[in-house]
C-alpha cells in the first residue's frame, strides 16, 4: 500500500469538473505531492457545450474527456472512479461507495451540483435538465423522440408535440432556447417534410423581468430582439408551477401543451454538502472562508459550484471560470499550508460572462461589463470555448474536431439512443391519459 | 394522403443498413419513384468499424449516420422510425408496432441480422454481440469496467478479471481481439498504474482449424504469427460450450475465468424473416431467385444479411459489399419490373476481403484472392474504408474526424456509460456466488 510508506502530500480530489480539474493540475506540478481524484464518472464533462450536444451540434465525445487520459502523463495523480458516500473532515477520510477509504492530508470537496427544482411539481419528474453529459444525451434523444412521434402520429400536434419549454432565462437557457430554434429552422425543416415543422414552437420562461439578468439594458433587448426574430416566445416575469408528462402550467394560469421541457432553472448543492458537517448557505451550498477553507475543519477546502465563495460583491456566482480558479487557489493554499507559508485569500479574477444566442448572435461582457454583442461576441465565444477546450484536450484536435462540426452544420450526431424508445411508449401512454384531463387547454 | 393521389411507383424498404441504403439511393435517383425506408433506428450504422468504437479508437458518431440526413435532398425518400411488426407479401403491405401500415408496389426487405449464439448456454446473457451500434457501446462500458473493477479490488485478478475472451475467428473477431490488444498495450497500461495491466490476457477461440479461414494457409500463419505477438493466446477446434457471468468454458474443457467476453460467432436472420412465408435457409435466412425476388411473391426482394444469395460458389458470405451490390441489384429489377424489362440475375462484383489486425498490421486479398499483408494492406484498408464511408457523409469530413481520432490515437471517447455502473454491480454480486462454483478452475 503506498499509503503506508508514501511521505509525499496526500490531496484527496472530489469530483472531475472544471474546479477539481483546476485544483489536481495544479497540484500534479509538485512531485512531493500526490492527488487521489475521485469522480463518479471516468470522464471530466465540459459543462458550457452541453446545450450543443443536446441540439446534436456536437458529439457527446466532444464534450467528456478521460479523466485518466487527462492526467495519464502525472504519475502523481490517481484516478479513482467510485461515487463518495461519506467524508469525515476531522480525519480528511474519504469513504466510497463500494467501501474504499481513502485518507488525506487534505480534501478538496469539489462535487458541483446538480438541478434545483424549487418544488416545483412535477419538474423532478417530466422536465429534463441540462447539468451533466447524461442529461444532454438524455434530452438530446427526446428532442429527437418528438419529431420522430409527430411524424408518426399527425394528430399530436394539437397535443402540442412540437412545443418546447425552457425553463430559466440564464445562458443554459437562453444558449438552448436559441440552438433549439437553429435545429429545428435550419435541419428539422428539411428532415420531416410529413411534419407541418413551421408550427412548432419554442417558449423561454422566466421569474425574472429579463433574460441574462447580469448583463446590461441594452444587452436584454439585443437578446429579446433576437429571440423573437428566432421565434421563441419569451414569457417574463412569471414563474413554472407544474410540469406535467404533456403540459406546464405557468404562474400566470397559462397552460402550454409540450413533452419536451428543458429545465435551466439554477443549481443547488448535492447532497453531499450537507454531510461534511459544515455551514450550508444558499442553495444548500458549502460555505467557505475567503481562503475557501472550511471553518474549524483545517485542511478541508470547498470550491466550484458546490462552494459558496466570497467575493467583493457578495457571494461569487456558479461559473466555470470561478471554479476552476479557485480550483488553483485551493491547491496553492494547500501547498502553502504544507510548507508552513500563510493561506491567501482567493481573489477571483473577472474575465467577463457570454452567451450564445444562436450561430452569429451571441453576447459578451468583459470584466467592467464593457458589451459586445453579434458577430464580435460571437468570434469572442467561439475564441473563448476553444481555448477553454484545448485545457482537456489538444489543440489541434479541438480545432480539426469541434470547429468542423460546428461550422459545417453537419449535425453528424443526431442519433436517437434506442433507450429512448421506452420514452416514447411512456409519453403515449402519459398523453392518452392526459387527452381527457381539464387541465390541458391550449395555449393562452 | 400522399397514397391516393401520387401514382409513382412506392417502394417499401425495411432496414437502413448496406443492403437498405444501397437500395434506397439507387431508386432515390428516380422521379418516378418513392420510397418509404423504415428502421428501428433513426441512424446507420457503419458495421465495419463497430469494433473501432468497443476498443474507444473512434466515437459512436463516427459510425452512425442519421438516415434523415443521409436523404434530405431526396424529398421522394421518406425516413420512418419504426420497429416493423409483420410483413404480407402477397398484398406487399407492411406493418410496424405502432400500427402504420405501409402498402406498395414493391417490398424490399434488408432486415440485417441478429446474433447467432449457436443454443450456447449463457452465450446470450453473459456474452457481448458486435453487431449493431448499441452492442458496440455496451462493449465499450465494459470493457472500461473491468480495468475499473480491477482498480477497484486488486483481488479480482485472481478471478480473471482482465482476461477477454473473444468468441469466433472471422474478421470481427480477429478485428476486435487485435485492437483489444492495442488498447491495452498503449492506452490501458498507462492509465491504469494501479493495476497490473501487463497481466491482461486476450484469448481467441475458434472452431476451425485456422483464423480467417477465407484467406490463405500462408494468411493464417500471418494472423496467428502477429496477434500472438500482441499477446493474444489463440485456441482453434474447439468450440466455446458454456458463457458464464465469470468465465468460459471450452469444448476441451478448459475454463477461462473472465468477466468480458466478445460474441464474433456468427449471425442470422432476424425473426422477421420467418413471417413472411419465404422458405428459410442456413441461419434462417429468406431464399432468394438468383433475382434476389422471392419465389412465388413477385415484388418481394430480401438482400443483404437477411437473404441467402445464390452466388457462383454456393451461398454469398454476409459481406457488407455483398448487401450494398445486392440493394444496388433489387432496384434496377424493381424499376425493370415497373417498366417492363426482364429482371436480371444479381452477380457479386468480388471486391475482395480484408481485415486489420492491429495498427499497421492488416490483411487484404484480391478478387482472385492475391494477397496483401502488413503495412500495404493496412493502407488498402484504411483506403477503402474511408472510401466506404464516404457513401455516408461528405468527404472532407471522413479524413478530417475520424482519420485524425485513428491516427492521433488521441482515444478520446473513452467514455464510461453510467449505465454500466449497475453492470459492475451486478457482477460482483455474480462473482461473488461464482467463487465457490467448483467450475472456476483456472485457465488450462
Amino acid at each position: 500500500m503506498p499509503e503506508a510508506t508514501d511521505d509525499r502530500l496526500h490531496v484527496i480530489v472530489i469530483g472531475g469538473g472544471f474546479a477539481g480539474v483546476g485544483a489536481t493540475k495544479r497540484l500534479a506540478r509538485h512531485e512531493h505531492v500526490r492527488v487521489t481524484l475521485v469522480d463518479r464518472n471516468n470522464y471530466h464533462q465540459f459543462q458550457p457545450l452541453l446545450y450543443q450536444v443536446a441540439t446534436s451540434q456536437i458529439a457527446p465525445s466532444h464534450v467528456g474527456f478521460s479523466l485518466r487520459k487527462l492526467f495519464r502523463n502525472h504519475a502523481n495523480v490517481e484516478v479513482k472512479l467510485a461515487e463518495v458516500a461519506a467524508v469525515d473532515p476531522r480525519t480528511r477520510t474519504v469513504t466510497t461507495a463500494d467501501g474504499a477509504e481513502y485518507q488525506g492530508d487534505a480534501v478538496v470537496i469539489a462535487a458541483g451540483a446538480v438541478p434545483n427544482f424549487f418544488h416545483t411539481p412535477g419538474a423532478a419528474e417530466h422536465a429534463y435538465p441540462l447539468y451533466s453529459l447524461a442529461d444532454a444525451e438524455r434530452l438530446r434523444s427526446r428532442v429527437i423522440a418528438v419529431f420522430e412521434e409527430a411524424d408518426r402520429d399527425p394528430a399530436l400536434m394539437a397535443r402540442g408535440v412540437l412545443n418546447f419549454v425552457v425553463v430559466g432565462g440564464g445562458p443554459t437557457g437562453v444558449e438552448t432556447a436559441g440552438a433549439l430554434s437553429d435545429l429545428i429552422r435550419e435541419t428539422m425543416v428539411i428532415e420531416y417534410q410529413d411534419v407541418p415543422v413551421a408550427k412548432a414552437q419554442i417558449h423561454i420562461v422566466d421569474l425574472g423581468a429579463a433574460l441574462l439578468t447580469p448583463f446590461s439594458t441594452t444587452a436584454h433587448r439585443y437578446v429579446a430582439k433576437v429571440l423573437t426574430r428566432m421565434g421563441v416566445e419569451i414569457h417574463l416575469g412569471t414563474a413554472v408551477t407544474e410540469v406535467g408528462p404533456g403540459h406546464v402550467t405557468l404562474g400566470d394560469g397559462t397552460t402550454i401543451l409540450t413533452r419536451c421541457v428543458v429545465w435551466g432553472g439554477g443549481n443547488m448543492a448535492p447532497p453531499l454538502a450537507g454531510e461534511v458537517g459544515a455551514t450550508q448557505g444558499r442553495g444548500g451550498r458549502i460555505e467557505v472562508l475567503p481562503d475557501l477553507n472550511l471553518e474549524g475543519l483545517p485542511g478541508v477546502y470547498a470550491i466550484g459550484d458546490v462552494a459558496n465563495i466570497p467575493g467583493p460583491d457578495g457571494t461569487l456566482p456558479q461559473l466555470g471560470s470561478v471554479a476552476m480558479q479557485s480550483g488553483v487557489a485551493a491547491a496553492d493554499n494547500i501547498l502553502a499550508d504544507a510548507a508552513g507559508r500563510p493561506r491567501a485569500p482567493f481573489r477571483y479574477r473577472d474575465k467577463g460572462i457570454m452567451a450564445m444566442i444562436g450561430r452569429g448572435a451571441a453576447i459578451a461582457a468583459g470584466p467592467h461589463r464593457r458589451e459586445l454583442r453579434g458577430l464580435p461576441a460571437f468570434a469572442a465565444w467561439l475564441g473563448v470555448h476553444a481555448l477553454l477546450l484545448t485545457g482537456v484536450r489538444n489543440r489541434a484536435q479541438t480545432f480539426l474536431d469541434w470547429g468542423w462540426d460546428y461550422f459545417a452544420r453537419s449535425r453528424g450526431p443526431q442519433l436517437l439512443d434506442r433507450s429512448d424508445a421506452a420514452a416514447i411508449d411512456w409519453e403515449d401512454d402519459a398523453t392518452a391519459t392526459l387527452g381527457a384531463a381539464p387541465d390541458e387547454a391550449p395555449v393562452g
